[in-house]
């Protein structure tokens, strides 16, 4: 008989082979366009897991989808993973994640290098340990549970999706969910620390080339170094953002300090000390208000360059903008949404008090499913730190907790009976 | 019979040849390493010139010469170029010239490629057109004529260096030094506008590797972008660099508006635009004062970032310094000396008018030779724009000009006598 006490023991006594499970999934660098190698480790864990596995190839006319972000590589061998069990008819559900990750190009920053996992303190350090590798290890871990302690619990479809591009453009997600990979809900396993996440802001990435007047370093007081230009586009466009709360207003996101960051992810420019540059290229991400689509903010976004540019008469010439990646709307499921007081149902069971439930200043692939689908979606997932940074890592109790609580919702959203 | 009307009108005549001869200098793309074409072009104009030609390569432990700039990549199979003539035993003369070039690493912005030479409008377009290949042109122009004109001029050695690393660490010149290629005098044909430069700032190249606090862009108010932290630097450097002037006065150098600059000369950081960056590096050219040895500029320089970074928290720890280039000390031939004179002699004769006499917040060879080989020395050379910009030409009529004085100049160096 399936009981809080059985799921909790079953999650534990599971817990080792879920976090040997992430660590191989860690050891996979599944940066863009290199993503094969963590789709097989996800594949195989899948297999064992009772899924039907299938590769989800992404076509390349998923480009001129007006949902899409720009393209980084060509889609050819490279694909989403979907595994499948569950009888057909039911209810179903859809639990989500991505197996991309960030880069991580300065590894001797680390105190463990960022593809070999490596447990301390009873964290997992590794890139994409956090950010989001562990949501499938919490997310397996509970479905083994489940299998042990209820088995046939699941009495519709249960798909779990592996997408790829999350980090860049939501193409893996975007085109899983056109090829009909939808359920009755969503649950996107992002690193929540154990809270409800319900919406994010929109995201655009654009590419800034400023040119200056190039010059011998002696003349550099007379020249005009892009350097320069660029920080003052970056002040500008931080400015412009810090005004958008008041601007457009949303209350969804009015619990938020800083909800449209901008950031300077990249810079470039120069080939010699002595030579003032002549170029800079600055790739920026730009949060911007759910109000907007993505077309809307490009629109905007371009013209507060236009007037930051007009307001410095530095600039020889207008920066070259072009979109890289990112054309993200912003996204909130509605407040009180059934599916939010399921997963809350469950975490107070587990944990005895309500889950925090909040939105954030970044995007997810919850967006799709949310706006565009009518799939209610949220997310759910474990306690990490240092995302995208430095030394990310997951606390491994964390996916255990975090496993006890999905199991339950799992359970009676397939079982729809009080259990004790 | 010598006389400045037969000079000038072998100089005019042999103009199309020194052209063609530019032509072929500037089309050897000889960045830092890249040397040897632009040494075989040399090399072979010399030879036609009348000057036994050898190859002078530079010792691997030039670098632990306490002059020496830090080395860009290794010296095997690199060289500098020394043509020699005339008798053994006069009065000697060395003519400079440095043969590497800048990098032009954004071609698409120049009207014609940078390493195609193109003429336009009286002038020749290319890299190292203006700085300083069309040096060589004049020099050899010069002699070419007083051959036609003057056979058996030089009663003395007449030397030619074609040196490599002017550029970047004055390493070339400075192992020829040492190996004795020294004379009487010397005339360092870079582009002075045909005016007589006689002074050069001291220059250190450094690498500024600033680490930042890495986060998701997310949470990029609370993180720390290093490239923020770059602009941080650069501020303070130039603010620091704008007060030396007065701190550490230096007459020769008073009618400068900004002797000392800072230059961002490159810069990167990042690797995800959704990522604040973990770290940047910054690569700086800094000019500093006469009263400085490199050592104590490094010094000071180090001391000032460090006062940047004590007077900024945000910077999580010190950046990391290294030098990476120049360490050149700042030079100035005497005021009034007989060199000059005589160079503004010949000029005047030419232009009816005194030469410019100038000094320049850069460095030359020229350094070495002030400093440290007790050889007076001093540059003379064409008329050039945009050195180390987008579009850098030399305008041809000046090196016509210009080796009608150096002619003049070194007809008397070795004849000194008056001609009408």
């Amino acid at each position: 008989m399936f009981s809080g006490e059985a799921i909790d023991g079953a999650v534990e006594a599971l817990a080792e082979d879920a976090f040997a499970f992430l660590e191989r999934l860690v050891a996979a660098r599944s940066t863009v366009g290199n993503e094969s190698a963590a789709c097989d480790v996800l594949s195989a864990e899948l297999a064992v897991s009772g899924f039907d596995v299938e590769s989800l190839p992404i076509p390349e006319d998923i480009v001129s989808d007006p949902l899409a972000g720009v393209r980084q590589v060509p889609y050819a061998g490279r694909a989403n993973v979907l595994g499948s069990r569950g009888a057909e008819g039911g209810r179903s559900l859809l639990l989500n994640g991505h197996l991309d990750v960030v880069p991580a190009d300065t590894p001797e920053l680390w105190t463990s290098p960022p593809f070999r996992p490596a447990r301390r303190d009873g964290r997992l350090y590794g890139r994409g340990a956090g950010d989001m590798k562990c949501g499938f290890a919490m997310g397996l871990l509970a479905v083994r549970a489940l299998d042990e302690v209820a088995p046939g619990f699941d009495t519709g479809r249960l798909m779990l999706l592996g997408a790829i591009e999350e980090e860049c453009t939501g193409n893996g997600t975007l085109s899983a969910a056109r090829a009909g990979v939808l359920a009755d809900a969503a649950v996107v396993l992002e690193p929540t620390d154990l809270g409800i996440l319900t919406g994010g802001v929109g995201v655009l990435w654009l590419d800034v080339r400023v040119v200056g007047r190039s010059a011998h370093a002696e003349s550099a007081h007379l020249a005009v170094n892009p350097v320069d230009l660029c920080s003052v586009l970056a002040r500008g466009l931080r400015d412009w953002c810090d005004r958008l709360p008041d601007e457009v207003p949303d209350e969804a996101f009015a619990e938020l300090a800083s909800p449209y960051n901008v950031n300077v992810g990249q810079i470039s420019a120069g080939d010699w000390p002595s030579s003032v540059p002549t170029e800079a290229l600055l790739r920026l991400r730009v949060g911007f208000p759910r109000g907007w689509s993505a077309d809307e903010a490009e629109k905007r976004v371009r013209a507060a360059i236009d007037d930051i540019v007009a307001g410095d008469d530095r600039f020889p010439s207008a920066p070259l903008v072009t979109l890289t990646g990112f054309r993200a709307a912003g996204y909130a499921l509605a407040d009180g949404h059934p599916l939010t007081a399921a997963v809350a149902e469950a975490h107070r069971e587990v944990h005895g008090a309500d889950p925090r439930t909040y939105v954030i200043g970044a995007t997810t692939d919850a967006r799709f499913y949310v706006n565009d689908f009518d799939v209610p979606a949220l997310c759910y997932g474990p306690r990490v730190f240092d995302m995208h940074g430095i030394d990310e890592s997951v606390d491994l109790g964390s996916i255990v907790d975090g496993a006890k609580v999905l199991a339950r919702f799992i359970h009676r959203w397939f079982q729809p009976v009080s259990y004790g």
